[in-house]
């Protein structure tokens, strides 16, 4: 198909189909003149995956590239692809804040738990940086109580990615699981964080006894 | 203190401090001449908060904004100001896609959960919107598989939640209580995601049998 109907199939405009080619987001198509390029049902799905990365995901172009370079790796081992994709989402909290007496306590407090509980991470998944930094940032505002939670975190996060690992696995295909790890990587964040205000909503209705004001249905 | 004192003891700029006047976010100090103003404690204070929500919990400045005047209105009730620290952080799908067979079938199979389990939530909560744009993406995507976990994030969010609830709750004073909610919930968001990737980092090693390149210690 040529880009126009590309566009028309998967929803994206001509003008973003075109960056995403020059980012390097979308392969090139087959060209067939020296102005005019066919594309396929792959620059479809692409263009799809591209959209629901950054709309619904919230990875910006670049980090979008990144994880899609994961995807297109065959070599990458699927653990490296999983990192990858973990690596693109996290806010990492200002380098200069690394210093302070918060952060080397932070840092003890989540050591402590990884050990523990035999967890094997790598020193550089970005996501440990992450953990340490909001942990710092609890201590720095007076709000060291919230991080008693850190624990409840990690056993109900271990039962949840053991099934979310295994799941994807269970799909057989190295393409189709590499591509399970980043959607569900990147989009399963937001899904897991609206679960977790729709139960805090039910949760503090039950507990301060206040009612929703616009009841659902 | 003068703002130069307020900037070397909270670690923001001037420049900073005098947007964050400006856009209402952070309250104006005592003035003291046509060009002066003094500040308190209260400011260094509001002034970590600003910038926990804006560098760690990943705000905009104007969702920060919108955060913070539910914190600073006494006669709001909590739940409403848990709504607000909810409904700030959370990415919503294009309006668009609203429409399609997927979305419809996205949000029957998260009606049919959330009525199972007694759950009462908001139909305004946005957090349903994000919820269903994420699973209505999935099956758009062809990765309808994903959407299994949503039953396991339901049962393990509930039970963080009611501790997370209880645990503000517990601090006692209203303002403390709503100040827990919004750092809790915004950056709470960020740790459970962080934790998330570690949990899937050290399951993936166990389940694939591949090791971290550079292991932690």
């Amino acid at each position: 198909m040529r880009v126009g109907e590309l566009s028309r199939r998967s929803g994206v405009s001509v003008a973003s189909i075109k960056y995403y080619l020059r980012e390097g987001l979308l392969p090139a198509g087959e060209r067939t003149g020296p102005n005019q390029a066919v594309y396929g049902d792959d620059h479809v799905r692409r263009l799809r995956m591209i959209r629901a990365l950054i709309d619904v995901g919230g990875l910006s172009v670049v980090a979008t590239r990144d994880v899609l370079a994961a995807v297109d790796d065959p070599e990458l081992p699927l653990f490296m692809a999983l990192g990858r994709a973990s690596g693109t989402t996290m806010t990492a909290p200002e380098p200069s804040e690394e210093q302070d007496e918060a952060w080397a306590q932070a840092e003890r407090m989540l050591a402590e738990q990884v050990d523990a509980r035999g967890w094997q991470v790598s020193a550089e998944n970005p996501a440990w940086h992450t953990a340490v930094g909001v942990l710092a940032t609890y201590t720095r505002l007076g709000d060291a109580d919230l991080a008693q939670q850190l624990g409840l975190y990690m056993t109900t996060m271990e039962e949840v990615a053991e099934r979310e690992v295994a799941a994807v696995v269970d799909r057989g295909d190295r393409a189709r699981t590499v591509e399970g790890v980043v959607v569900g990587t990147v989009l399963g964040d937001a899904l897991l964080a609206a679960v977790r205000r729709l139960a805090q909503q039910h949760c503090s209705l039950r507990l301060l006894g206040e009612a929703p004001t616009h009841p659902r249905g």
